[in-house]
């Protein structure tokens, strides 16, 4: 018999449009919540689910605002007594404020909603602290969510996580618009940075960290903040253009065998809150999907939390995506699709009005409209905003510790790729030739979401950190160091692809009078929309630069700093060494000399697959059809999967070696645990850290199996000449997959698993 | 009330394997089949579906022939009256062969089956004839798909497969897998070519023409074969790697609004055989998926006729796609799934045994079997097979009038799509270089499937006609023309990407001396997986050749000579002309000299977007947020859709000029049929051919419209001055889309209407 587990499925057919959802029964029942929505208006309850941006009630145009930032109070009143708004959101003119700020435009905006509202509901304030507290001008910035996925460590990442929760919260923001669950599958998605890379085990794991460290164990506290998982769901997938919010093809197959899982364990950890793909799955805007919001997240998941668009996008139900015929048909489809806030963020006047009218006119029902209103009360509850609207500024939250922290993280980030002839360590006597556009930059070494939106105010609020450059400085000495850039952004420049190229020959005469060229590319800050590119190789002027320097003969380290993998096949075979930091925050420069000089021993490993060309983008996870070998006959076929660096890749200073793998039974039933042990020797002579990682492959299965899934992984320390046994648990549901009928099955046959070069054959009975 | 016309939807749940597929019971029954099927042993009718390739029964080692090609009697025999084999496919040693050996090839064959076998079943013979007779050294090669759509002329396109069932038929070959409906929406897959290009409609149109020329009215006469429509369904999709049979992730409701319509016109139109898909729809293989070949294609559209394996593929469920855990089980899926026919194509032994006792062990039902041979036994009968097994070669069949409708239809797929200050057309005593790797082969205008499988044949067999060069000594004289290639194909190379880098100088110093330079860029030939490309950019080489002539100032005529678009941008602007002449065959040569000179004005329109990045492939047709203006307040988002040449692009040496677009109705219902009209102007000096296209746009939509689609097209003929009135008629059932729940829908509303410059919004009545 083979061992079927169905998970319902998710239902494609038959919601008509109109339809009001079913409710949500297992929403949780607070008196005092409960209490309030019984006295609540309609037009009180509509507001409750309006969520403004902070210029329109700042002193300014209502775009943006004056400086230095004044809280109009009026505008304050206007949209929270007369049209009930219960959340904002975002900082003002797109920059990081001081807690002494965020202290004084929290406390004014509640000081109108407790005291000149009728039921003295707190406004909910929610932000992007996207690797640390974005919009704090006194924040600890952490590596990117790339770079944390790269440590493997979840300890670091739920501790990341609980640092950032406590600057937010000292900022007197209680709700934060992370972590990003999405898959990090598509290289040209300018949003791959902000994902936990390829692997659906890999970003499950780590979310739950980011989620247990973000809530704490109550949201009721001085140091925790609600999470909102986003974006659900299906964001990102290797579609046409590869750029932000473009359309994707997801099949029900993919959806749960890919994107869902992830979702599914933070929703079991107890998310607060989720944010939806702005984008299209298979024509669908999931704004208006019923069959994704309400029948896959809040029935079949049973998430009880709250629901809120991403960035105008009820509107661009209408204005961009035509589903909807007026901004009101908009609003309809939204709410009864089961949206409960919606991120106006400007226009609230006109949701508010119309929001109103479907009530009225029960195109929208009394009863959606109270299920969105209570998980939107539940949470202001939970973070006890009633009791405790705000605190007071506390300077010493922004510890030393948390700055620590993120130089661990950072430096558990940073990923060895390669090291010819053991070039790297290098002495601390290295005469060295800096170069490259990423050298000298506090704003690369962040990215986006730094201080501001694209990260294009980070130099005016970093200069506390060292760049690449003086972190060198320090650790060779200044008169061991010669910069000459060769290449630099143009950072006042329209896009981020700007760059000047400056003098390449001025670069490469200066490497005949040095030991060791440190090369640092990579890319600008970027997100979202303007991060967009139409090509994946690295610009044309760094490869350039690269080829040139390769060309004096001299060692080059490469030292990549970019938020997704550029194409780097013309050169990468000429660089002795290759280093990728990612965006590994303010500390960046500091772990990255560490590892040069040996101090650190690198312990970072891909979270994705780095490729070698720009048009054969393919997963560490593909089907066995992405490779072809030669048949039999005349047909020549040799198609190959190329990488440069494969998913999982990084290199230490010292040597590990693996043996004695073995599995507690070779075969078994759907109710066994099996025990997988494997010893790991460091057989070099440093201490360093490893990545143990299980992976299996199920050799044949009713549909067409990956090569390999990862499993399992752990990171140990290991002395030199230690060795540790690690051992992982494992049972018939991890190798269980989505069938051609969407369920969810494990099929009896002979699986594969392996660690390292070793693997072992087992078998799950009928 | 909206017009809602459901079709049945497919069912993506609930087929559990190993269940025998009902019975076809719409399958034509044929006294004279019936008959035959009553007699026929379990063995005998799994004999008819194998299908094997003629090194197998040849003179040689099995895999490959002697030379000359000699039959061989006692593995004829062998096959054909111990394992019933019913079907052979292909050439030996993959080469052409001429009229006499193909006719000693088949009798040998057919003498066996009607003498030796116990029934006197003759044996269906099946070929690719891809664009002419491939195999068969007489044919007339005419352009390729891709080039074919290109000329947007419906006539042309019948004739060209009538002509090429004629030769097919002549050679003693009844039966002519092609044509490809694929989607030509991945420029990366190594068979664009072989496609009508992206448009669902145009491949539609250009489909039901092929069909129509090669099967005629009649399959059972000495000019027509039997068609086979390829590769149903899904084959080609933007996914990740874009290589040959690499997966496809392709959601049902763009399977159905995009992939099927082709499929479903030809079978409607009576196509006589289907061939599957070689690869994965979301994980699950084609050739194994009852829902796809029986729900779908028998049983949703009717398909009475043949449905055959593309090469090995039920062992590739088995072998590559691990579907299944042995060969038996593979044959099990398949034809359970519905396959009727195995293109096995070498052991077929253990196929045969297999599928004998899956019949006796009952997990092939024998109406499942009689199905399937019911089906090959129809296509026999109605081919004449068992009155006329063969005919007598006639080689008049390869007449000069095919000759010359090949040169007419590369007249009018040549593409015009820069004429920077009219430099064209050039006059006959221009003096010129010729230079680049595609301006003295026979073989790259003509393609894979050219006497050969890879094209690596064409220059045995294509020495009557001329090369681009060759024609253009002809137009210009030999005085005036200098070749110096630059760049040269390594055509005895590993692989088709290898070229050396000649001369670059050579060609450059040649260009002081000349008016103008003809630059023939492009592509080396190839077709399936050995055609797999990594990285869309023309080759560096070629790039290099392009950038250094254009630095001499002289004006330069881009020829582009190429299966797909590859990337130009580096460059292009610098080329005063580019012509695009696809592959299109033997004429190319003489056809574009004709039209660089002006005695042919050019007329072809591109069938697919010619894109401008590697990293950003998107069709003309898609969805809104391709492209995002930017909106409101701080966030400056510009995100275009950038191509180098738009879908339908193509200039002429004269101009239209559009007016008085008139639609009969601005409001209409479901009944009506409108009337859409505008007339057309020559404005110009000569005579032309233009393309009137229609488009049309759903302004709102229960799911994202895309930003436009073609309706209808019309290539008419003006002379100079002369103006014409085109009509469409028109209907509501034109604008339906598959909706969320996958049904075919109408939606009131309103849709704008545009030709050219000129559009019209009109409205349908709920």
């Amino acid at each position: 018999m083979n061992t079927i587990k169905v998970l319902s499925l998710l239902i494609a057919v038959a919601f008509m449009n109109g339809c009001a959802p079913s409710p949500s029964d297992t929403v949780e029942r607070i008196p005092f919540v409960e209490d309030l929505i019984k006295q609540m208006t309609i037009e009180e309850k509509v507001g409750q689910t309006a969520q403004i941006t902070l210029d329109v009630i700042t002193q300014g145009n209502g775009h943006s605002s004056n400086e230095p930032l004044q809280m109009d109070t009026a505008l304050i009143t206007e949209a929270l007594v007369k049209y009930h708004v219960g959340s904002v959101l975002n900082t003002a003119n797109n920059r990081a404020r001081d807690v002494q700020t965020w202290h004084h435009v929290v406390s004014s905006i509640q000081k109108v909603a407790l005291e000149d509202t009728r039921l003295k509901i707190p406004v909910l304030y929610g932000i992007d602290a996207i690797h640390g507290a974005t919009y704090t001008a006194e924040a600890t910035m952490f590596p990117q969510q790339i770079a944390q996925a790269a440590t493997w460590n979840r300890d670091l990442v739920y501790q990341a996580a609980q640092a950032t929760a406590a600057e937010t919260r000292a900022s007197n923001i209680p709700w934060n618009f992370s972590p990003v669950l999405d898959l990090g599958v598509d290289p040209r998605w300018p949003r791959m940075w902000e994902t936990f890379g390829e692997d659906p085990y890999l970003i499950s794991e780590m979310g739950v960290e980011v989620i247990k460290g973000y809530q704490g164990n109550d949201l009721n506290s001085s140091t925790t903040v609600a999470a909102c998982l986003k974006h659900f769901i299906g964001y990102s997938t290797l579609a046409s253009s590869g750029k932000d919010r473009t359309p994707s093809e997801i099949s029900d197959i993919s959806l749960r065998e890919y994107h869902l899982p992830p979702f599914r364990k933070a929703v079991e950890s107890g998310v607060a809150s989720v944010m939806i793909n702005s984008g299209l799955i298979n024509g669908i805007p999931v704004h208006s999907s019923h069959d994704i919001i309400t029948g896959l997240l809040k029935n079949e998941l049973g998430f009880n939390g709250l629901v809120v668009t991403d960035w105008a996008d009820i509107e661009n139900l209408h204005n961009r995506d035509k589903v909807a015929s007026s901004h009101k048909e908009a609003i309809r489809l939204a709410f009864n699709a089961g949206i409960d806030m919606s991120m106006i963020p400007y226009n609230y006047v006109q949701y508010y009005d119309l929001l109103v009218e479907l009530v009225h006119e029960e195109a929208v029902s009394m009863e959606r409209l109270n299920d969105a209103v209570r998980r939107i009360l539940n949470l202001k509850y939970k973070l006890g905003l009633f009791e405790r609207p705000v605190v007071e500024p506390n300077s010493a939250v922004f510890s030393d510790a948390h700055k620590k922290l993120a130089y661990l993280a950072a430096s558990e980030a940073i990923t060895l790729l390669k090291n010819e002839a053991g070039l790297l360590p290098l002495s601390q006597n290295t005469k060295v030739l800096v170069a490259g556009p990423n050298a000298n930059s506090m704003r690369t070494v962040n990215g986006g979401w730094s201080y501001s939106w694209q990260g294009e105010k980070v130099e005016e609020f970093a200069q506390d950190y060292n760049t690449i450059l003086e972190s060198l400085e320090i650790k060779f000495g200044k008169s061991n160091v010669v910069y000459v850039p060769g290449v630099e952004y143009d950072f006042g420049g329209r896009t981020y692809l700007d760059e000047h190229q400056v003098d390449i020959q001025a670069a490469v005469d200066a490497a005949r009078n040095v030991d060791v060229i440190i090369l640092c590319l990579g890319e600008n800050t970027y997100t979202e929309k303007p991060g967009d590119l139409s090509d994946l190789m690295i610009s044309e002027n760094q490869e350039k630069l690269a080829i040139e320097l390769a060309k004096t003969g001299k060692p080059i380290v490469l030292v990549l700093n970019e938020g997704r993998p550029r194409i780097i096949r013309r050169f990468a075979d000429s660089m002795d060494a290759i280093v990728q930091t990612y965006l590994s925050g303010n500390h960046t420069g500091d772990a990255l000399a560490d590892i040069l000089t040996g101090e650190v021993n690198p312990s970072g490993k891909l979270p994705y697959t780095y490729p070698m060309f720009s048009n054969s983008l393919v997963m560490y996870y593909h089907k066995h059809s992405e490779q072809s070998k030669t048949p039999e006959g005349m047909y020549d076929y040799g198609g190959g999967v190329y990488h440069q660096f494969g998913f999982g890749h990084g290199l230490s200073y010292t040597s590990f070696n693996y043996s004695n793998l073995v599995v507690s039974q070779e075969e078994f039933d759907e109710n066994d645990e099996l025990w997988v042990s494997v010893d790991v020797e460091n057989t070099g002579e440093v201490a360093g850290k490893e990545v143990v990682m299980l992976f299996s492959s199920d050799l044949y299965a009713s549909l067409a199996p990956d090569v390999k899934r990862l499993r399992r992984f752990d990171k140990i320390h290991l002395n030199a000449g230690e060795t540790k046994k690690v051992t992982f648990s494992i049972s018939a549901d991890d190798f269980s997959f989505i069938n051609a009928q969407g369920n969810r099955v494990t099929e009896a046959g002979e699986f594969t698993l392996s660690i390292a070069q070793l693997s072992e054959t087992i078998k799950l009975l009928e």
